[in-house]
């Protein structure tokens, strides 16, 4: 393993000119690791765009094959980062070993996806519309269109997903499968893991000949503010809090020429539990439930933090055993100081409001989280509260009561965008209430029925992403193929000679890809 | 006929509790028109957004082929609006009865386009990932996704193109087929042009039993602002000029949900004149490129408004050639007093810059637009001097001269986006200049080879955007089919039973529809 250096990564090349420098920390201990990490200077933030910039015109025109190969190499040198890797990862963000070895596997299988994705040849979106010179009153020309990556992409990666959303991550891989260089702010939760994944996408670079500057990465607080204003940089890409992803959007949309911010910010991922299922099997559904709330210490983006169920003996039953249960769950150590303290002031405000009242859960205090269990008046969310629909990023969960159907679908109309959406459901609930899934797709990106929304699987169908504020554009998705689109802008053709069209666009279709011509998909030469 | 009232349009009934009114003038006299249009009060702009959210959950769950009979009918009922209402909207804009009719035909071919696009499916972007019980170390679960419109949508119609660009057209075609109720804000240019359509509109609604609210529209100065920051709108289209699209994402961006908006903006369209077109076909071209700037008096956001040549001989002659044409074309009247004061201005921009010769065209003055050449020293543009990127909205055009082929890529580097590129060039040109394309990828939404950039095919393959200030978001287009995902979002169903899912997802495939399977396309059902 080559030592942590903690310079910035820019251009192919390492580089400290700055002065100010930071640490990293053991996550269970607090002790500072044994690494310097050089914050970039403005200057450096620049060279960083630069370099993306000089290599977006060789890059974006790679066949995409070539592409796949960059993905397909980064995964093998992902899956090669050993158990010193790990040991280091589960150091920095006190997530255990197990959970590591999945996500490392979770971040190269991300990678071969979109390669998948690239040889696969949809996300191109080829369309062509031939020339008709005898049409009346006025001929059509000859028409073609694809889609090009839009240009250098900043990512800004989260602190509870050290690889699967982060300098590897799903946005790194979207943008570069869309042929968009990046310039990765690596988060202060985790330098040293960002700089060993840096290096094995800086090491599959090399190997298969990419342009200097397509991956570029940059060390520091608030170097963020300067990559997300500077002219090179055409979208950004974010996992991360409310405040901060809202701060960027904010940025973005004041530039001189605005970009796109597709963030992935806060959602309270609602739980809808049905009688009948409550009935049939409510104490399976509180263990279900409590452990996918306390699940990674409740620091996914898709924790269940709002249940809701309607007034009945089954539910009382229910909250019974779900707070005896969440009395039981241990303390666990979350990412860093800064998380923990989120953590509990977001407990005292709930401890503090008036019509919340606390089911279970340890008191707070120590350096780990405790799971804790409230119950809120249904008229915080009627009314409006904002309280209510803030994210409580840690292992809590709040329970909410309505009277009856009416009252259910009333609260479901004042959630805000979510992530997600889950109904625990009977047949017999879903007949009852079969309006609900109208209603829920109005305002999350994806409904599940009988799961449990932590656990966000990798694939076509997928979507990571909803309403504000749990993104800041609901067209996109963080997870899946899709993901590519939000880093695609199409361009089209007009009248232009076959040997200068890209190759998707030619006539002889070399790629055998699916084509919409003239209105018709095929895969067939003209 | 039914008379002209100037009520708004709110779910379906008309409404003018307002006190303030305006009128529509006779563009070519200045005269106003007998007919009186009464400003929406704020709480009618509430209404309207009111109208189309509650619209929006039958409207958005409606077979495809529904709105799809719902736009026929639209285009019906456009086709049928006869030489009273062409007599009308030449009235109120001076553009000629020949334009007027093909307009009509665009606008309900637009809607016949979109009819179609539903019929065919693929707007959907139907995606399965099929359960996968025994996979290992997890199973995978069942996930489908497909995409449903965003919400209300508030659409701004263009001062330029009164039927195509307004009430019933792009915009609204593609809000309308992806399940978006619109919000439209009649152009105070042509408003009685927009009763006439709105009324085509609520026909072909009450024809189809479109749910009321389907379609609104407000009249005044000022609405706007209102409009966009109502809660439940949840997207905007726009088409006009930088500052009133810019005013309009500003406000989107920084309400508490912010909201899209898909602005076409501000577009130069530069023109590349190659040397050996010039040598073998030097007064062809300038003959068409006079033509393409005068049509339709410039008002045209694909105008050529630069046009750059290589220093040479034949460049010189061609400058002649174009200037002696320039100075033949005559005057046109402009669609309003608004646009003609802002070409007035812009030509004075022109004229009083140090660097900017005028070459050719009648004095401005009186009621006319006179087309008018200048040649500006490519210094502007290798300095960035914004006088040269401000698009001059009429008959005006500025030709720039570059030394070389180095000089000429380094000017084209320093444009801002662009919704067109042209390139009039013999084989010889494109081999000497291969480069080019490559460039002006990057920074146009769709590139010509010997044609003329007026003239927008309403088609499959078109893109009529580009990167800012072309357009507030160069991932969309506001021509063709493409337009429609601006207004889509994905949403995905996790293990839903087949009964709930949508019908393009449900295992029947029932509409026979194009679907990503487990990462093959197909048509089959499960």
């Amino acid at each position: 393993m080559p030592e942590i250096i903690g310079h910035n990564y820019i251009g192919g090349a390492r580089s400290a000119v700055g002065t100010i420098t930071l640490q990293s920390h053991d996550a269970s201990s607090g002790q500072a690791l044994p690494y310097h990490f050089v914050q970039a200077t403005p200057e450096e933030v620049d060279a960083a765009a630069q370099a993306a910039s000089a290599a977006y015109p060789a890059f974006r025109t790679l066949p995409a094959s070539r592409r796949a190969e960059f993905l397909e190499a980064i995964a093998t040198q992902l899956d090669a980062l050993g158990d010193e890797f790990v040991a280091l990862v589960t150091r920095e963000t006190a997530l255990p070993t197990g959970r590591i070895q999945g996500e490392r596997g979770r971040t190269s299988g991300q990678m071969r996806l979109f390669a998948h994705v690239l040889r696969r040849g949809d996300f191109y979106d080829a369309r062509i519309d031939r020339a008709q010179p005898e049409r009346q009153p006025l001929p059509r020309v000859d028409l073609r269109q694809y889609r090009i990556g839009v240009g250098p992409v900043a990512v800004f990666g989260a602190s509870n997903f050290p690889l699967a959303f982060s300098t590897a991550g799903g946005d790194t891989a979207a943008a570069l499968a869309a042929g968009c260089p990046v310039v990765f702010k690596a988060h202060s939760g985790h330098m040293a893991t960002a700089e060993r994944v840096a290096n094995a996408i800086i090491r599959a670079a090399e190997q298969t000949n990419m342009p200097k500057g397509v991956f570029n990465m940059i060390y520091g607080a608030g170097v963020g503010e300067t990559l997300v204003k500077h002219p090179a940089i055409q979208a950004v890409g974010f996992t991360g809090s409310l405040k901060g992803g809202r701060a960027l959007c904010d940025m973005a949309a004041a530039r001189p020429h605005p970009i796109p911010v597709f963030a992935e910010m806060s959602s309270i991922n609602p739980v809808l539990v049905l009688p009948e299922a409550l009935q049939l099997r409510g104490e399976k559904i509180a263990r279900e439930l409590a452990a996918s709330v306390v699940l990674g210490c409740g620091q996914f983006c898709t924790k269940p933090g709002l249940v809701i169920g309607i007034c009945s003996p089954q539910l009382n039953v229910f909250i019974e055993h779900l707070s005896a249960l969440m009395v039981e769950q241990p303390g666990q150590t979350m990412l860093n100081t800064g998380t923990l303290d989120s953590y509990s002031k977001g407990l005292q405000a709930l401890h503090a409001h008036p019509r919340i009242t606390h089911l279970a859960g340890c008191e707070q205090q120590g350096k780990q989280a405790q799971p804790q269990l409230f119950k809120a008046d249904v008229s915080l969310l009627l009314n409006g509260d904002p309280l209510l629909q803030d994210e409580v990023f840690g292992p809590a969960t709040v329970l909410i009561e309505v009277a009856d159907k009416a009252e259910l679908q009333r609260a479901l109309q004042c959630l805000y965008g979510q992530l997600t959406a889950t109904l625990i459901a009977e047949t017999g609930d879903l007949q009852t209430h079969g309006e609900l899934l109208s209603l829920l797709e109005q305002k999350v990106g994806r409904v599940l029925f009988n799961g449990y929304p932590t656990g966000v699987e990798v694939c076509d169908a997928m979507v990571h992403g909803g309403p504000y504020p749990a993104t800041s554009d609901a067209r996109g998705t963080s997870v899946g193929s899709v993901a590519i689109e939000r880093f695609l802008r199409p361009v089209c053709y007009q009248n232009c000679p076959d040997a200068l069209l890209p190759e998707p666009l030619k006539d002889a279709n070399s790629l055998g890809i699916a084509r919409l011509v003239d209105g018709n998909s095929t895969r067939q030469p003209l």
